[in-house]
């Protein structure tokens, strides 16, 4: 209960910087964007999400000292792309899902195309955040930031576990296969959240690795979490449909082995993270705290 | 038809780049790509296109003497935002085509949940591509190339071009209307491509600008000569369905001012391109024969 008290006041300021990228505004060097497209990007993004994976980059950021706008804007460019892959597997020719968080998808509130093209144009502001000036960071910092971000969120990350996971009902993964799929679809993000703060600070490479492999075992937790819920919460609970990986015969670990099995692991992958942050003492205590959270959720 | 070789014998070293970019390798900090994800997005980009977009790429680069490898990755990287945007566009609910350069479309061969996957993917690796340190040029440009590829791909360029064709049927803009919505849709692509070589080489500010505007000349006389291919020649000629603007009641500036004009436009635009690239000399001949050949195509 009190960490959601935190995320929500960590969210503050990156509604607010969110809401300013997305306005209908002209940037340098674009002719004015088209409203509609812009109030579909909105509706996508502005709808009250717990914004994990932007308070994970601003945390990891803080601990190598990092300018705190600098972590804004980073944080806001990831959850575009967090949004955008929402937005586009919730299309009719993906899960075909009429609601996310209780509100129409942005499918449903405009139409297909509108909702293809606005998620095209979420995954493309990212890297105009990124590589922008106004961020603040020195060119070698933006550059390798873009380079993390497309690594997972492309086709050896995020994209590729979406794909996989189309397969999945079909190709019966194993138990490897399901891991990998799920450190591919939901794990990459949540990896380059982690290390997108050591990227940002100028963190040694030894911590920016450091940060990553924590990202790596709350994106598992995260996702063993997920599959857990999955099979016990009802709908109204998560705000969107639950039981449907049941339904579709996909496997997850839970199913695999039992909803006992989860909980232990995840009580070991919350310790693997809270060593992982142990050189930063008192500085991390927050985010020793955010993967309790991921791994003890309840929606 | 001189031109043609030329554009097919700069095409081929540029076609086993994007072999090489697209295969199923494992790329440092990834996971193995899925092969039916690669296998859609080598569909949508290895298909015979003219790769003109590469070629200004390339050609305006040679100007002022950057380095050819580096040249050949930035329009590999174009050249797979060109793709993602065609792939995205033949969709069922964009333009619902299922022929490109008289082979099945990529959602035709695969389906729709790949080609919107496929797409996206095509997307991020440009972005991967650019910010990559293997292109061996300063962190700095590499930045500065992500940004304005960003902006004309953006929601204020290609997408949000792609947005106002869509309402176009139904809002039916005016003359201005739809100047705007061409300088987006296509002509900020084309008019990144002519302004990257400028930074790919370092070039003084006016030279960028320079290079930008002649590509936003031959971006226009692209369009118009488009415009008066779709009126004027069949579907075998273009490999594509054609007439399907006038069909849906969309107006073009052809359709308003008649093919005479259009012509007399093309010429137009073609001396200002010309113009501008009288500081190059004899070094800029290539660019040249380009300008002409956009504007007098005929497939």
């Amino acid at each position: 209960m009190g960490f959601e008290i935190v995320l929500s006041a960590r969210a503050a300021p990156l509604e607010a910087m969110l809401r300013q990228l997305l306005d209908a505004r002209t940037l340098s060097g674009e002719i004015a964007r088209p409203e509609r497209l812009m109030a579909a990007m909105r509706h996508g993004v502005l709808n009250g999400g717990k914004r994990l994976r932007p308070f994970l980059v601003m945390e990891s950021a803080a601990l190598f000292s990092a300018d705190g706008e600098a972590a804004l804007r980073v944080a806001a460019a990831l959850e575009c792309v967090h949004c955008y892959s929402l937005i586009h597997d919730d299309l009719p020719a993906m899960d075909d899902d009429d609601l996310r968080r209780g509100q129409p998808t942005v499918h449903k509130a405009f139409d297909d195309a509108t909702a293809i093209l606005a998620g095209d144009a979420l995954l493309t502001l990212a890297f105009d955040i990124l590589a922008d000036e106004a961020t603040m960071l020195p060119a070698e910092r933006r550059a390798a930031l873009v380079l993390a971000l497309a690594r997972a969120a492309g086709a050896g990350g995020m994209v590729g576990g979406q794909t996989l996971d189309l397969e999945a009902e079909r190709s019966r993964p194993d138990e490897a296969g399901i891991i990998r799929l799920q450190a591919m679809k939901t794990g990459a993000l949540i990896r380059f959240a982690c290390e997108a703060g050591a990227i940002i600070g100028g963190a040694a490479q030894e911590d920016r690795e450091r940060l990553a492999e924590f990202g790596s075992a709350i994106g598992l937790a995260f996702q063993l979490a997920d599959d857990l819920l999955d099979l016990t919460a009802d709908a109204h609970q998560m705000g969107k449909a639950t039981g449907k990986d049941a339904a579709a015969g996909k496997a997850t670990l839970v199913a695999l082995h039992g909803a006992g099995w989860a909980r232990s692991q995840l009580n070991g992958l919350v310790g693997q993270a809270h060593a992982l942050l142990e050189p930063y003492g008192e500085q991390a205590v927050l985010l020793k705290e955010a993967a309790k959270f991921v791994a003890n959720r309840n929606s």
